[in-house]
C-alpha cells in the first residue's frame, strides 16, 4: 500500500515500479549533472565490509571533513540521515508554534512543521515579482510577531535566486534582535563558486538564533545514502544529539560523505561546467514557444510553461513518453499546474529534451 | 567535541579514534557471527551506482519482502532507518505519557522516551531471579493504571531470556483490554528457530494497541547499513508515513534488506551452527573462576562476573588490550559493574577470550 502521497522530483522508482525499465534521463531531481565521483564511488565499495559495525556515532571522520569544508568548529556540526532528517531535528528542539516560510518553498518544511504541531506562517512570493525574494516583506513579517521561527531557503528551491549579501545580513540582523529562530536552508549553495563566501554558517555556530542547514544529497548527487548537516550553536548541538537516535547516520554515508569533500577537483569540475550548461538550458527552453524559463543561480531552471497550452502534469506525462523525468511543480503551494522545474545536465541530454518539446507541441 | 557519553557495545570508531588501529575481535555487539553474507555485499556493491536517485519512499520491494518473511501485509509494515529510528516514531504517534519498561533493558528506550517529554515507569527484573521475566508482576504493573504504554524486549538484551507463549499471550491480552500501547521489541527474535512461531507481528497487524519492532541489523550483520521494521495496524502505520522524513531508509539498506531476507542458506546455517556456539560460550565462561554464565536462547550470553572481583570496566579494559571488545553491562541500570555480556563468535574466537581470561586472572 501507498500510505502517502509522493510527488517529489527523481522518483524513478515509482516509475519502475509500473513496469517501465527503460534508463531515464533525469530532469526532475536537483542532482549535479556530474554524476557520482568515482573517488566517492571506490570509497563506498571498499566500506562495505564495515557495515558489520555501528556506525561511529559521533561522525569523527565526517564532521572533521565538514568542519574543514564549512569553517566551522566541529562542536557545532550535527550530521544526519539526509538534511530532511536534521530539518525534524531542529524542529523538535526548537519547538516553534508559527514558522514563517515562503509559498512557493520544499514541500518537506510543511511536513516537518506539522509533524511537531506547530503552524505554518506563509509569504507569498509572487509571480509579478518573477518569484524573487522580497526582503522588506520578509523583514516585516518577522517583526510583526506573527512568527516565532522561519525557515528560509537560499539558493531558493524551485526558484533558483540566491539572495544578495545585503539582504543575508539584513535577515541574520532582524533574526536575532527579535529572538527568532531561524533555519537557512543551503542544501544547494555548494553550486555557486563563491558560495562559502555567501554562507551563514560562521553566524550559526555563534548564535543563539540562526541555524544553516546543509546537504551533501544534491552537489555530490549522493541522494540515495542520506547525508546532511545542521550547523549550529553548540548548546544547540548537544541538545539535538542528547535526543536523537545516535546511529542516525549509516556508515557509508559517513565514508561517502568524506570522500566527496575531499574530492576537489569534482568541485572545480562543476563549477567550470555548470554556467555554459545552465545557459544551454536555459536558451534551449526559451527557443519552446510559450516556455519562459526564469533565471537561476543554481543546478535547475523554473520555467513557466503557462503560454504552451499544455499544463504541467500534460507536459510530464508526454515527456516520460520519451524517455524524460521533468518537476510538475504543481506539487509546491502557490505554482500550480503552470510551471516545469528542470535540472541541468550534460549537454547531450538537454538536446534531447528540446527535441523532445518540440515534438510534444507539434503533436498537441 | 563528543556530544554525549556513548557506551553501547560495538563501538570500533571510538576504539580506532584513539589511535588503536588494530583488528578486533567484537564480543561487545550482538551482531552475527557469520559475518556479512556475501550475496548481501554483492547486492550492495551493485546498488552503489543507484545512489544518485533518491531512495524508493515507499520502500516497495523491501516491505513485499518483509511482508513475505513475517507474514503479514505490506500495508502493517513500515520501513525505518533501523530500529531505534522505528522506536522514536512509534513513540511519536502514539504520544504517550507513562511508560512501562525493564530494568536492565535496551537504554534506548530511555532515551527515546524522554525524548518524547513522557516518563519511564521501570520494572526491575531481579538478580535473584535470574533477571527472569516475571509475567506476573508485569501484568500487575499493566493493570495499576501506572501507565499508558509499554516496551517489552522478547528475547531480552542484556539478559537473553524468551517469554514463552503463554506468557506472550496473557500480556497481549492484557494490553488490549487495558487499552495500553505495547510495543514488542523482537530484535533478536529471528535466532530463534522457531522464531516466527513466538512472534507477536500477526496479533499487532490486526490491533490498535499492539506493535513489533522488528530489526535486521543483528541477525544478518548489517548494523552499519541501518535497517528495521516496524509492525503495526495500517492505520497506525499510516499516521506514521505522514509525518516522517521520506527518504528516511537508504537505497542501499533497502537493496540489503531484500538480498538478506532472501538468503535462506544464511539463516539456515545460523541456526544450525548457533546452539554449538552458545554452548562453547557458556562452557568457557564457567571455566573462569568467579564468572557465572546466564543460560541464553539468543546470540548473547550476560555472566556475573562478581565473584571475580574484578569490576566490568577493568575486564573490559584488560580484554581490550589483549585485541577482544567485551561488553561493560554498568551502562544498564540495574545491572552495576559485576557483568558483563557477551556476543557468540566463531569457536576460535571463543578459544581466544577463554585463553586471554584466565590470563586477566592470573595477572590481577
Amino acid at each position: 500500500m501507498i500510505t502517502h502521497a509522493y510527488r517529489h522530483g527523481g522518483d524513478v522508482w515509482s516509475v519502475k515500479a509500473q513496469g517501465d525499465a527503460r534508463q531515464w534521463i533525469d530532469f526532475s531531481a536537483n542532482i549535479n549533472f556530474l554524476g557520482l565521483s568515482p573517488q566517492v564511488k571506490a570509497a563506498m565499495v571498499n566500506a562495505i565490509d564495515d557495515v558489520i559495525h555501528y556506525p561511529d556515532p559521533h561522525c569523527r571522520h565526517l564532521r572533521a571533513a565538514l568542519s574543514t569544508h564549512l569553517q566551522v568548529p566541529t562542536a557545532a556540526i550535527a550530521a544526519g540521515n539526509g538534511a530532511v532528517d536534521l530539518l525534524d531535528q531542529w524542529l523538535r528542539t526548537v519547538q516553534p508554534r508559527r514558522v514563517l516560510i515562503t509559498d512557493p518553498g520544499f514541500g518537506q518544511y510543511l511536513r516537518a512543521i506539522k509533524s511537531v504541531g506547530a503552524e505554518a506562517v506563509v509569504m507569498r512570493l509572487t509571480e509579478q515579482n518573477q518569484f524573487a525574494f522580497d526582503g522588506e516583506a520578509w523583514q516585516r513579517a518577522m517583526q510583526l510577531g506573527q512568527c516565532d521561527s522561519a525557515i528560509l531557503c537560499s539558493p531558493h528551491n524551485p526558484v533558483g535566486w540566491t539572495w544578495t549579501k545585503e539582504q543575508r545580513d539584513q535577515v541574520l540582523a532582524r533574526a536575532e534582535k527579535a529572538g527568532i529562530h531561524l533555519l537557512v536552508d543551503e542544501s544547494f549553495l555548494d553550486f555557486l563558486p563563491d558560495g562559502r563566501g555567501r554562507s551563514c554558517v560562521a553566524t550559526a555556530a555563534q548564535s543563539a538564533q540562526v541555524a544553516v542547514l546543509y546537504s551533501l544529497t544534491k552537489f555530490f548527487a549522493l541522494p540515495g545514502i542520506r547525508l546532511g548537516a545542521l550547523i549550529a550553536h553548540p548548546a544547540r548541538i548537544a541538545a539535538l544529539e542528547a535526543q536523537r537516535d545516535p546511529w542516525s547516520v549509516n556508515h557509508l554515508a559517513q565514508v561517502a560523505g568524506v570522500a566527496a569533500l575531499q574530492d576537489q577537483a569534482y568541485q572545480e569540475q562543476t563549477w567550470n561546467q555548470l554556467p555554459a550548461l545552465r545557459e544551454q538550458l536555459i536558451h534551449t527552453l526559451r527557443a519552446i514557444p510559450g516556455c519562459r524559463p526564469y533565471s537561476s543561480t543554481v543546478n535547475f531552471v523554473l520555467a513557466d510553461i503557462r503560454a504552451t497550452s499544455l499544463p504541467a502534469p500534460v507536459w510530464t506525462g508526454r515527456l516520460r513518453d520519451r524517455g524524460l523525468l521533468v518537476r510538475d511543480c504543481s506539487t509546491f503551494d502557490g505554482l500550480g499546474s503552470g510551471y516545469l522545474r528542470f535540472a541541468v545536465r550534460p549537454a547531450p541530454a538537454i538536446e534531447q529534451l528540446g527535441a523532445a518539446m518540440k515534438e510534444v507541441l507539434a503533436q498537441r
